[in-house]
C-alpha cells in the first residue's frame, strides 16, 4: 500500500487526507477516526456494489447502517438530506456516531450538511469516489444542498474527521467524469504553481491513461495547494476566490446547458475564456497563453457537446450575478501561468470582444 | 436608557448582549451590527402588534422583509425552517444580509438555525422578547429544530452578532411565563453564585412584581454567569452540563404532561427534585436545602397544575436516557448552594426512595 498523508488546517481544527491506493479498506487508515462503534454509510447502488462490501467488512464488530441515495445532482435537496437525519434518529445514533460519505460530491455535500446538523454536529469522514470529490469537493469543508431554484444555498461549514482519496475508486469511473475531474487539478496549477503545470503539460497522457504513480502525484500536490487555501481562508473570502479561476463562465454555460454537462466540462471551457480574457486584456503573454489552451483542447477532446450561450446570454447572466454580489462581478484572471488575480475590472465590451 | 452590555467570548468570536430598557430601538445598539442594507425580521403575530412597529421605523431605509412563524413549539420544525430560507432565496437575500428574530426560545431557536445554514451562513441577531429567552436560550449559540419525534435533533452551533434584552418586552409577558424564566435565573444562583442566590431570595417579591431596577440586576448577572460556561465550553461538555440542574427531572416531567407544561415550570419542579436528591445523598445541608425549597415554592404558587410520573415511569425514562447516553444517566447535583456537581452515581433504588 503506497500512500500520501496531506494535513487539511483550518481555524482551531485540522484533519488528514490520505491518498493512496487501496487504503481505504485498511483497519489503520479508517479506524482510528471513528468515536464509538455506530456508524451509518451514506452512497448510492453505483458505488456500493463496488466498494460497500470490503468497508462493512472492515467495520464488522459495528452498529452499521447504510443509507442509499439516488443517483444525480437533482437529488442533493432538502428531502433526501432529510432521510438521513431520519434514519439517524431512527437507529438511535448518538452524539458519538460517525457518518461516512462513500461516493462523489453529492454524496460528500449532502452527508456532510446532515453531519453538520444532526445532533447540532457529528463526525463524517469523506471517502471520495470521482477524482473532482478527490481535488476538490472533499477539501475544505463546503457542505450542502440545492434549493429548488438555486445551487449549494443552504449548507455549512462542517469539516470531515478524515478524507480518504483511494485511487481504487477511480478504476470504475467513466472517461468523461475522470476527464472532468483533471479540470480542476489544471486549474491548481494554472492559479498557483507554474511547476505543476509544466509538469502536467508533460503526463497528461499518462493522466488521461490512469497511471498510478501520476494520479498519486497529481492528487496530492492539488489536494496540497487547495488545504494551502483554506488554511489561509475556510470561509470564502479573497484567497479562496482565486480557486473560481474559470468558474464565472463555467456557470453561465452551465445555466446554458441545463446543467446537463458535467461541471468539470463548463470548467475546462470556463478556463479556455478566463485564459482567452487573460491574454487580450494583455496580461498573460501569448506563447504561455497557447500553452495553456492546447492542454486545455486535450482535455475537450473527451467532453460531451457543450451548447455555448450567445454573447447576450451571456451578458445578461452576468448582470444577474452582479446584483446578487451587489454591484460588481469579479473575474479571476491569469498575469502569468502559476499567478492568478480577481479584478472587477472587466467591462460588458470586453466580454463581447471576447465571446464574439 | 439605562443598558449594560455583556461579552459573551467563544473560541474565536466575541459578542454582546445588551441588556436594557427600551434600547432595541437606539440606532446607536442595534445599527452597527447589520452587515448591509438587507434585513429579515422573523417574529409572531402576539410579539409584533407590540414591538415590530418601532423596529421597521428604526430600518426604514432598509430592504427589511418580514416573515410571521405560528405560535407554538410544535411549529419549530423543518417546514418553518425552509419557509425561511424560501423567502430569504425569493427575495434575493446575499451572503451580507442580516436576520433578527424578535421572540423568544421558538422565534431564536428557528432564525438562527436558518442563518447558520442559508449561504452556509449569515448573521443574525436576537431580540429575545421573554425572560427564559434572556437569560438561557439567547445566550450559547445553540440553535435547533424539532425532529417529529424528538426536541432540538437537528441544528447547528451558530453564535448571534448580538443579542438585545429589553426589559420592555417583558411587559406583555403572561405571569406564567414570566415565573417560568425565574426558574433558570434561580438555577444559575444555584450552580454557581451563592450570593446570587441569597439577593435573589431576598428580592423575589419585587422580581416577581417585575421591579425594573431588580430585573436589570438579574438578567445581567444571570446572562454573565451563562456567557462564562458558555466561554469555558461552547459544545455541550463536562462545565456546560452543570446548567442541566433540575433538566434530567424536568425532562421526564415534561415527557409525562405531553410538553403541555412550560419547560420552566418543569425545570423548578425537577431542581425540587435534584435539591431533595442532593439532601438524601448527604451532599446539601439540611438549612441550605430548605431555603432553596422555600424559594422554589414561592415560584411554584404561579404554576399551572403539572401532573407528576410515577416513579415506575420515571425510572423507565432515565434507562431510556441511560440508553441514549451510551450507560450512565448523569444527575446535577448540589454540594451547596452555589456548587453544583454532575455524578453518575445515583441508583435506581435511591431514585425510588426519591420519588416515593
Amino acid at each position: 500500500m503506497i500512500h500520501q498523508k496531506i494535513l487539511i488546517e483550518v481555524p482551531g481544527k485540522h484533519y488528514p487526507v490520505y491518498i493512496g491506493q487501496g487504503c481505504y479498506t485498511q483497519p489503520e487508515v479508517l479506524l482510528p477516526y471513528l468515536a464509538s462503534k455506530q456508524v451509518l454509510i451514506v452512497t448510492q447502488a453505483s458505488i456500493a456494489q463496488h466498494y460497500l462490501s470490503p468497508l462493512q467488512a472492515l467495520l464488522s464488530g459495528f452498529q452499521c447502517d447504510v443509507l442509499y441515495l439516488p443517483e444525480g445532482e437533482q437529488y442533493k435537496n432538502i428531502e433526501q438530506w432529510q432521510r438521513i437525519l431520519d434514519q439517524l434518529f431512527a437507529e438511535q445514533h448518538d452524539r458519538h456516531t460517525t457518518l461516512i460519505a462513500l461516493g462523489g460530491g453529492v454524496v460528500g455535500d449532502i452527508t456532510g450538511f446532515a453531519a453538520a446538523c444532526y445532533l447540532r454536529g457529528v463526525n463524517y469522514l469523506h471517502l471520495p469516489t470521482t477524482l473532482i470529490a478527490q481535488v476538490d469537493s472533499a477539501i475544505g469543508g463546503k457542505t450542502a444542498v440545492n434549493h429548488t431554484q438555486g445551487k449549494n444555498i443552504i449548507g455549512a461549514f462542517h469539516q470531515p474527521r478524515c478524507v480518504i482519496a483511494d485511487l481504487d475508486f477511480l478504476a470504475t469511473l467513466p472517461m468523461r467524469e475522470y476527464v472532468a475531474g483533471l479540470a480542476e487539478v489544471v486549474k491548481y496549477g494554472l492559479i498557483h504553481d507554474a511547476d505543476f503545470f509544466a509538469w502536467l503539460a508533460n503526463h497528461i497522457d499518462d493522466l488521461l491513461a490512469r497511471d498510478t504513480a501520476s494520479l498519486l502525484h497529481a492528487i496530492s500536490t492539488s489536494a496540497t495547494i487547495k488545504a494551502k487555501f483554506v488554511a489561509e481562508d475556510e470561509k470564502e473570502n479573497d484567497q479562496r476566490r482565486l480557486l473560481n479561476f474559470g468558474h464565472t463562465f463555467a456557470h453561465a454555460l452551465e445555466v446554458a446547458n441545463d446543467y446537463q454537462i458535467l461541471h468539470g466540462e463548463a470548467v475546462t471551457a470556463g478556463m479556455e475564456w478566463a485564459t482567452r480574457l487573460s491574454m487580450q486584456m494583455g496580461w498573460l503573454a501569448e506563447n504561455q497563453g497557447e500553452t495553456v489552451l492546447a492542454l486545455l483542447r486535450k482535455l475537450k477532446q473527451h467532453h460531451s457537446t457543450i451548447k455555448t450561450p450567445s454573447a447576450e446570454m451571456f451578458i445578461q447572466h452576468m448582470r444577474h450575478d452582479k446584483k446578487i454580489q451587489r454591484g460588481q462581478v469579479h473575474f479571476v484572471l491569469l498575469k502569468s501561468i502559476g499567478q492568478a488575480v480577481v479584478t472587477g475590472e472587466i467591462t460588458e465590451d470586453q466580454l463581447k470582444n471576447l465571446l464574439k
